[in-house]
């Protein structure tokens, strides 16, 4: 696939890669819903809802994780191996994707821009393609076969060798993928291990590792080597700290005293839980405590968590970690009176800004679009719907309990969030809109100003 | 007040104009809370609890309408006189205010760039400045007074002679400064009057006209002499009429079948309920139809509308229509590949869209923070938190019952962001921030770039 369209030339990259990418999703995910929909698929050996099987395929094809059946007690064997598949395609594919996209853009743009690849993909040509695609791979099954490992020293004794390995790989592949799929039955998640230390490191870390990016984590790999790391991997990690550690604290401050999440535990338990709620909306989708049961301060703060997301060019979705971050400097500039967004002792051009402005703002208005529907097709409280949205576009997989009651209209509407949240918002959008990103206005209007605030 | 401005010449304009509004807020606010927390103000002749008289008096200064106490049955007729002469002097002070600052800014800025202001107000001297307030003052009470007695027309047959005009006056001095303050009784605000049209009409023009600036109005009475209107105030009237009338088409067509809305209103009065609706979330605060009996669709379209509100240099809070404008205008360009916000065929320099941009994320993180505390230090549901939270920062005065309710410290709070959403998300956060809005950065960085979305 990737070669041929090497073969077709430069022109087909600009604005086709993401056509590729939203057509080739559309495709996987609905060889899984018939997949998932034979009797084969299911525990019981009846066929599954067709609307079911379809959410289930895209939930994991767009490593979501909102499900409106149980996989670990409703689907075989087979099924859920499908859904583990489906989960990788995804996962590794958008990855992929994402990695060659940024490569080529980067190429495209200006040589002196080095993008954040390496000197082996410097050279773009088929054999670079092939071994990139092969390298991410590479990168990708060995993170996931050490936690599958990891998570299968836990699982092997309470399931025994073989189911024991099985939940460990899938829970895994799910962790790094970001898709927060979960065999452990009656929608449960992770809760039994809320307390359960190598299972919610090793998760987390999986999490973290596949919300960095590709992009940033080859650069981290390299950085023994290297020394240095470019502005877009200092932005992401920083960006990435600072959330994990603000809203772990934020959830442990919110949370102590609730008995129903984290107040019965011992201090161990209540800093393991609260870290994990707050990676697990970079956006996992994995909870070791009830989401419905935390305090209203603790589901908003969720939300927000979820809307940021993780980072670009890796399996999470979300406004992203650097979007955030960009038009937090900005506002920073503005307060400070500078002209320029200033990162790290870097300006940033204002077309980076005003893409920032755009995903931000056109991600606000589809979550408020979908709350809204929601509100309409549904019968529930309001934090269920935007929760829901949030969960939905920023492929978290969270949920207040409304997945499993979304009626018909709910169910396609959360099936086409989840899709768009995947391939992306301004994609989604410049595609309707049939225009290329690059291209330049010919006419130039005279400048003029207006009031504001 | 404002010679004193001019001789201490041009340095004190920059920043000093704003501090001298903030600070002159705070004073008449204390001084009203004083007043209303007297005896002489309570209609039973017991002082007012002065948490309640405060509260009272920054939602009166600030023309925001959320009230803790009702109106009409607590205070006595000096206490409503109290109120009035408060929303006025909020209402008129910043509407001359802002005028001044836009004025002044103008003037600082370039020559070239003429604002809004007519040829009378070009000579800025200490004649013009008395002029102009005279002329803000004069316009106001003008539009007050015919308002006045198109409602007296309502209100004598219902109340005799003299209460109907007192009844007029106070509600169309609160409806033009978008206070929202009412003296029907028990939190009723305007719903008897639901399908009264000359009520509503009369009450939704001061609501309207109050609330696109008062640059704007000007533009407007002399627009069959000049025959041109600015950028600025094409902006303005064409984002108002879109969130008027599309807010309207919402309403009408979420609350249709409400029976506790408009369900059972002819289609004269479900017109003007959903008119009325619109209209009153930019940002007056009265309402003709029961917030709390709304559907949550509605409710939440409320709430988005309020977080817009009114236009800049107005008796309105929110982030203004034009700030909303922009930001979607940009957006448009960035879909669009262009590389410069376009808006009526003239190019938006970045700082403006940047300056939007900073406005939009305070205000919303301001409503996030404000929700989040709501949550924790109240009982009740999460849509009622956002709610008060958006309503006291735009300075609309809705509500779904929450300020009744509401905790100390959730008075407090309220109180707070009522006084930071009166004075400007942007102009707070520069006065915190020590610096001016015009420093220009000494040192400029390379650029570079980072990944989003
Ligand atoms: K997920
Ligand atoms: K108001």
């Amino acid at each position: 696939m990737f070669i041929k369209e090497k073969i077709d030339g430069i022109k087909f990259y600009r604005f086709q890669p993401v056509q590729v990418l939203a057509l080739g999703f559309a495709a996987v995910i609905l060889l899984g819903a018939i997949l998932l929909s034979l009797p084969i698929s299911s525990r019981d050996g009846n066929p599954t809802n067709f609307i079911d099987a379809l959410f289930t395929s895209t939930s994991a094809v767009c490593v979501t994780g909102l499900v409106t059946v149980d996989t670990g007690t409703h689907y075989s064997l087979f099924g859920q191996i499908v859904i583990m598949l489906l989960i990788q395609t995804g996962g590794l594919g958008f990855m992929t994707f994402a990695t060659l996209i940024a490569l080529i853009l980067g190429k495209k743009i200006s040589l002196r821009e080095r993008l954040i690849m390496q000197e082996a993909y410097n050279t773009f040509n088929i054999q670079g393609v092939v071994k990139l695609a092969l390298y991410v791979m590479g990168i990708t099954f060995s993170i996931e076969l050490i936690g599958a490992l990891i998570l299968s020293t836990q699982f092997i004794p309470q399931y025994g060798l073989l189911k024991g390995l099985y939940f460990g790989l899938f829970h895994s592949v799910s962790a790094f993928c970001n898709a927060g799929f979960d065999l452990i039955g009656n929608f449960q998640s992770l809760t039994p291990y809320v307390d359960n230390t190598v299972i919610n490191l090793t998760i987390m870390s999986l999490i973290i590792i596949g919300g960095i990016g590709f992009a940033v984590l080859t650069e981290v790999i390299n950085y023994r080597k290297t020394r240095r790391l470019s502005l877009h991997a200092k932005v992401v990690l920083s960006a990435t700290a600072f959330l994990i550690i603000s809203g772990a604290i934020g959830f442990f401050l919110l949370e102590y005293t609730n008995p129903k999440t984290i107040g019965n535990l011992n201090m161990k338990g209540k800093i393991l839980a609260s870290l994990f709620a707050s990676v697990t909306p970079r956006t996992a989708g994995f909870n070791t405590i009830s989401t419905s049961d935390m305090t209203t301060a603790g589901k908003f703060l969720t939300i927000v968590l979820m809307f940021i997301g993780a980072s670009p060019g890796s399996t999470g979705g979300g406004i992203k970690t650097s979007t955030a971050f960009l038009l937090f400097m900005t506002v920073v500039a503005v307060v400070q009176g500078k002209e320029d967004t200033e990162i790290y002792q870097k300006r940033i051009n204002k077309s980076y800004v005003y893409r920032a402005l755009a995903i931000a703002l056109i991600s606000f208005t589809i979550v408020t679009f979908v709350t809204m529907v929601l509100s309409i097709v549904q019968h529930g409280d309001f934090i269920e719907y935007l929760y829901e949205a949030t969960s939905a576009f920023a492929t978290v997989g969270l949920t207040l309990g409304l997945t499993t009651r979304l009626t018909l209209i709910g169910k396609i509407i959360i099936i086409i969030t989840m899709y768009i949240g995947r391939v992306g918002p301004l994609t989604i959008t410049m595609a309707i809109a049939h225009k290329q990103q690059t291209t330049t206005s010919l006419i130039r209007y005279p400048e003029d100003k207006i009031l504001i605030g």
